[in-house]
């Protein structure tokens, strides 16, 4: 039964302070918002009563006045679901964003999204049952895809064939019961490394996503910004030769017909088969196929073929990079979905490319690193999603 | 002698809304503010004994209770200037930003900054006086240059040799005795364009400024965005190519290298010399020497050789655009700073290439324009950002 939400602006503003920043005393909350303690009082009481606010305890004195402790209502569970790289993973988290259960299995998108985005329903429906709960405060979702936002479908995605406007808001909501939001993985990305990883303390950074799609995440001035048709960051088509590979899109030379995992296992093989790397082959001959943890483990491994693969991906992706750096002049880049043990080599690359090619004064002091939340990243962001729209007032 | 701004926050909203939409009634202008009838008329009488605001006349009824109009007082004038292509513009803006009155002289940029900021304050002052003042409210400058906006100084600026770290904001203020703000040229042409022009309707849109430098503004979510250190937007040093044509300064291929003034000019002479042209050989006879309005006279008049040297250059723009686009998807692409003539040219083959190789989503419904306000556009822009200095609550 989806809880009803905060009335006024002071609440939804308290709850997004208590969201981003965790339990604070009521004396803090009352300066921050600029509220008389009466109006206050009457907002934490309202909020109490819907079950999204409680009290967790005395304060630590500050000298002053006595205060208690304020936090997000236990009952306040989030859903998060993320698609990609062959995986379908399923967390659930409290109202601060923090994972608490996450149940991961591979999933095949090809399937459909009548199967996957049921599965999805199943999944969530076992975590909310072994943690005990009646019903989602809402869900968020994380897809390979362009998604235009307002419907929350997916628009033309080459990572999901048969996906095209599947309406996986409504079905979701339909049989959840709860408010569900769709958006693209590396905006979900973005908003995870936001509220918890690296990006934190910027206003202003790029979330660059690899994997089977890739795609970027942009924060600016503080927001994740979507451009006019939610199709900002969408990097993966971009041509960057047009006779380069050819993509899943039907087009050539994308760039993730380049640094897409799909064009890092193609390379493989090729490397395999042509006799460069025993590594690879031995990898191809054991398993009849290979997949780009292969690629990452050969690389680490040393294998000079699968260093060369991930290098020349690196090469087109920080050509790439280099416009984008000086067209907004982000604080910091954070890339994410690369598999463990290609990072050192990647941004070794990335890097080279980006400082030797960008103006002076986007990359002065750039900071290019990983992600360090991993995957977390984008299931923490999906549950961002739909935690605003929860935490926004009526 | 500078005024006392607004006290307000609310006091800043109502002198916004004047600037922006021009005169309205106090009726609608207390609905728009939600403010209590009371404390709307103090905050119009404050403004009012500072001469920020005045009465403008009733307003048209609308068949509801009579009022009268609002608008920003006579008394508030603002400096405008913009340096560019050889020539120093300085107008003198209402407090609506309509432009009064304009001069437009040649400017050696090269004979450095003391010379041409001494003859800035020369020029503002004749237009102050001839417009019977005796202060200017604020002056706003646009230079071709990255500006560091926090400091008002241009940083290590190719297109004006001798500028580098000149405090341009503090010379001009200590000089004039009012508020000063300096920003880039294609920073002001979009608050321009967003102001007045075709930008008007467009929360998100990019403005591209050709020229002797070449730059583009960012309007996203409803405000400029300069982003981490007032760098974003600065294409024209992007390398294109690492064997390109020198540029200006001092690496090879960059943006401007292929599509600034001086290229343009570069390979007119070069067409000239070879027998490419006789057009542009017989301007080159006459003159000497030839200037990018020679290129564009020459284009216009159907010349093959102009017609290929704009066209090539375009190509070079679109590849840039084709990329921003894709990544920050706007509503529509404005340019602005082509000499007149060679829009249809130019935009022909800009726009060719962006449509065939931007993504879907991004350029699905998008629109690639000339700026109707050429010039116009950066100097409403420089007063602009001054207006919302003197417009901000203190």
């Amino acid at each position: 039964m989806p809880m009803v939400g905060p009335e006024t602006a002071d609440q939804a503003r308290l709850l997004r302070l208590l969201r981003d920043d965790g339990p604070r005393s009521r004396v803090e909350l009352t300066d921050l918002l600029g509220l008389p303690r009466a109006r206050f009082a009457a907002e934490v009481d309202r909020l109490t009563a819907l079950g999204l606010v409680e009290s967790a305890g005395p304060a630590a004195s500050r000298g002053g006045r006595r205060s208690s402790l304020l936090r997000i209502g236990a009952q306040v569970r989030f859903g998060a679901v993320l698609v990609g790289g062959g995986t379908l993973r399923v967390a659930l988290t409290d109202g601060e964003l923090n994972p608490l259960a996450r149940h991961d299995e591979p999933v095949d998108v090809r399937l459909g999204p009548d199967v996957v985005v049921g599965r999805m329903v199943e999944l969530l429906g076992k975590l909310r049952v072994e943690a005990g709960l009646t019903s989602l405060t809402g869900v968020g979702v994380a897809l390979p895809a362009p998604v235009e936002v307002r419907d929350g479908t997916p628009v033309s995605p080459p990572a999901l064939p048969g996906w095209h406007r599947f309406p996986v808001r409504d079905t979701l909501a339909a049989e959840l019961g709860c408010p569900v939001q769709v958006d693209n993985d590396a905006n979900a990305m973005a908003l995870g490394e936001r509220h918890a990883g690296t990006g934190r303390p910027f206003d202003d950074f790029l979330a660059v996503k690899l994997g089977d799609a890739v795609g970027c995440g942009l924060v600016l001035a503080g927001s994740l910004y979507r451009g006019a048709a939610s199709g900002a960051g969408d990097i993966g088509h971009l041509q960057l030769s047009e006779d380069g590979p050819l993509c899943g899109c039907g087009n050539n030379g994308c760039v993730e017909a380049y640094c897409g995992d799909a064009a890092l296992v193609r390379e493989a093989v090729t490397a395999a088969r042509a006799g460069r790397s025993t590594v690879l082959a031995d990898r191809l001959a054991a398993a009849g196929t290979l997949a780009v943890d292969d690629v990452a483990a050969a690389a680490t491994e040393g294998d000079p073929a699968a260093q060369t693969i991930v290098r020349d991906a690196a090469r087109r992706l920080g050509q790439v990079l280099v416009g984008l750096v000086s067209f907004v002049n982000p604080a910091i880049v954070i890339i994410g979905g690369a598999p463990a043990g290609i990072g050192p080599v990647l941004l070794a690359e990335i890097r080279g490319v980006v400082y030797r090619r960008s103006t002076p004064l986007a990359t002065g002091s750039l900071p290019i690193v990983l992600s360090d939340l991993g995957d977390t990243a984008a299931l923490i962001g999906a549950a961002h999603l739909v935690s605003t729209q929860t935490y926004a007032a009526r």
